[in-house]
């Protein structure tokens, strides 16, 4: 499967990418494309380095893009409409989003926009007909990059088409030891959306590190 | 500790008493009292035929408040008000919600009051200085009433008033395998409330039971 990150140059694209390439060929997307360049360099010489072999390349958003067939949004909320209105083509596109939309005040606190959940949000933004899942939301960036650890970790995904669901989840399950979970329709993102603030409090309030989920 | 549970006849107040009574004196409440009476025995008998010494008793709600230390509001959202309405005592005690408010349409969602989440809710209808938790809002009832299942389960608890939250930790963490988290002030509890319509879910959409949460 070719999977093009957008935003795929920070630490969640970057760790997400590192993951998935040596399972699939993977687009880092940038708004740069040089940056998104020396990104997969980056990531190729890390994984080869451990003796991983992958498929990672870097281009502009728009390439990732066009070149991807599952595009992952690995973007904050607050740039998630510029980079959207930016791209086209994305009708064509299973696109999953791994937005949180939250805010650090004494405790990190859920704030999705008023459609109820970024998912929401980014379905309203998107060409009518994109096959939208949220998926990749609740495992810390640390986590996705440090490649000696097992990725013990549930993964909720939602979305209304059940074969970009079941692709998405396919997707997810190619990471060894981490579970997709069906979450339901893509209106039930909100409560998928909210484990991530949820999971920084509780990592700041017991002293913990990049704590994930596990369901039993 | 002496733990009132009000409304503590339904099926996860039942569960939390057969599980806190081998630890802790519980008084089951009811809106009948002698309707907790039954259950009470119903819930010794069933601990005392597996050899497991308790100590449980059924009274009104009232009583219950009366007499417990720590109150554990085992209601549905729908009766909160009502009930909270008919009682006093409580700015005395340290008290619990488990309460989740949600409505089962295609899939569970989350339906918080104005306020934010049934916490806020409760504490509005509180008396000023009542010391407020959340707590127990992610265990299924079956999973409580399994007593020969360890609960290995997460249990965030949330709460402004830090000696209180910490005797609410205590309380969970009296029950063998689950382990209470600090998931922040009162604020935050609307993040813990809509895990359970999320677990029930995962549970309805991956063809689980009774689905419960860890953190790792």
């Amino acid at each position: 499967m070719k999977v093009g990150i957008v935003g795929g140059t920070g630490d969640i694209g970057e760790g997400i990418a590192m993951r998935l390439s040596q399972h699939h060929e993977v687009i880092i997307g940038s708004r740069e494309a040089e940056k998104a360049v020396t990104s997969s360099e980056e990531c190729y010489r890390t994984l080869t380095d451990m003796g991983l072999s992958c498929t990672i390349s870097g281009v502009s958003n728009q390439e990732a893009v066009d070149r991807g067939e599952v595009i992952i949004l690995a973007l904050p909320f607050k740039h998630v409409e510029s980079t959207l209105s930016s791209l086209h083509g994305l009708e064509h596109k299973i696109v999953v989003s791994p937005v949180n939309p939250m805010e650090k005040r004494d405790y990190f606190v859920y704030t999705p926009p008023p459609e109820g959940s970024a998912a929401l949000y980014i379905k309203k933004k998107l060409p009518a007909g994109t096959r939208l899942c949220t998926a990749f939301n609740t495992v810390a960036a640390n986590k996705w990059k440090a490649l000696t650890e097992d990725l013990e970790f549930a993964i909720p995904v939602c979305g209304d088409n059940p074969a970009a669901k079941e692709t998405v989840m396919t997707l997810v399950n190619c990471i060894p030891h981490i579970r997709a979970y069906d979450a339901g329709p893509l209106a039930a993102s909100c409560m998928v959306e909210c484990l991530t603030p949820l999971l920084l409090n509780i990592a700041r309030f017991n002293r913990l590190r990049d704590v994930g989920i596990q369901f039993r």
